[in-house]
């Protein structure tokens, strides 16, 4: 089992310009909370081919596939149809999504038309995770080879809810032993990335088992240490020697 | 020659939820523009074997790639060393670009130090493209098989300046024959997207040449008809269509 998961946001509006797609930062968030890691974030048109081979190159590379985009009640909404061809697999009606739709629009005061429950068509393996806040629900596909194939609507504030509310517990229980990674964070200001690395290449400081990463913005620069929790106190050292060698110009008070 | 372009940005910082990647859009939003098409967006994070496989697919698929991300002077920095691998070219220092830090850091009360030249390193055959708010200038790569690769700064400012300034007046020129597609928009208030979609199925609108997105948001519905610049007089026809069929409920206000 390996914990790396991939993205992939399908959706014409998203590669025009039209839609700014922050699905892989909230995504990428709230998987590294849980000791998993995003390391794919994909956007493609509204083409089932194209659909079909991103989604089959993304499940050869790793254990879990997000899909996001194309699940609602117009002719532009294929997702469902590209999965269900890549996958061999039938598009069913799911009875309990058909009976929630019809609550949703009376409450609404408004009647399900036959497109809207369109949006109840899930795969025919497809455990449903029901949407609290729209209409299309969520799709968790458990595959023959172990790994496991996510279908989320593309509007945020359903993704997310789907997301935070069906599927990081149930990511939580299936990746019980994935620890998160451990970060800590050195802020330091009025002095320039390339100044920073000079203090730190003549000091010799090359941490092992410590990433470093370096966001400048501002006059300031914000420097990311992170570690596998195995490597607790090679962090803390880190920390410490960074603290030492920049005391100078560290921004304490952010 | 093909209208298609692909953005490949790198950084683990934008996997991790830290950074919310907004080049797909900016990029997206420009070459439409223009008349070319942002055919994919790809997020990878700093590992010079995915950097050099994900190019490799890109440049194969399409016929512009732009790569952005890991050109600063710190140890994660190596879009650099990956491209150089992937290509077979040697890094060489661009002189004017030493010239030019030399000035910026002097400007801001600094001296440019030996890490802060590393942003001077460019690949052998690269045009060059000056960076007029940041350090690390931009690459055009003009490659044998008449691919271009470009490869521009992670920071959003850079990366916009770099592409609006260099790049863009050399893809109008280049691509002169590209017409940007035509776009219109009609919008909707106090109607569902799957009702709207019944008005339009029990009508029979189906138009030819012109391509239907539906963006739901807020008890709103936008409708955006897109044909190309051949089908002027489809799009002008569905957009009338439009605006007879769904006329109680047009926003006309927006």
């Amino acid at each position: 089992m390996n914990f790396q998961a991939e993205l992939i946001s399908i959706g014409n509006e998203l590669l025009s310009g039209r839609t700014l797609n922050t699905h892989g930062r909230d995504l990428g968030e709230a998987l590294s909370a849980i000791g998993l890691q995003l390391s794919r974030d994909t956007t493609i048109p509204d083409d089932i081919p194209t659909i079909g081979s991103a989604v089959d190159e993304a499940l050869d590379r790793v254990d879990l596939v997000f899909v996001s985009g194309g699940l609602g009640p117009t002719i532009d909404d294929i997702t469902r149809d590209a999965l269900a061809k890549l996958l061999g697999q039938k598009i069913i009606i799911d009875q309990p999504t058909v009976e929630y739709l019809k609550s949703w629009y009376e409450k609404r005061g408004r009647t399900v038309t036959l497109a809207a429950t369109r949006q109840a068509q899930v795969l025919e393996s497809a455990n449903v995770l029901p949407n609290s806040v729209g209409a299309a629900p969520g799709q968790r596909i458990e595959l023959a080879n172990g790994k496991t194939l996510f279908v989320l609507p593309g509007p945020p504030n359903e993704f997310n809810a789907i997301l935070s509310e069906k599927i990081i517990p149930w990511l939580k229980e299936t990746y019980a032993d994935a620890r998160p990674n451990l970060v800590s964070t050195v802020r330091t200001k009025g002095i320039g990335e390339s100044d920073i690395v000079t203090i730190l290449e003549e000091a010799g400081f090359a941490p092992k088992n410590v990433d470093l990463g370096f966001y400048p913005s501002m006059g300031k620069v914000e420097i990311r240490l992170t570690a596998n929790p195995d490597h607790e106190l090679q962090l803390v050292e880190a920390e410490q020697t960074l603290h030492k060698l920049l005391t100078n110009h560290l921004d304490l008070f952010d």
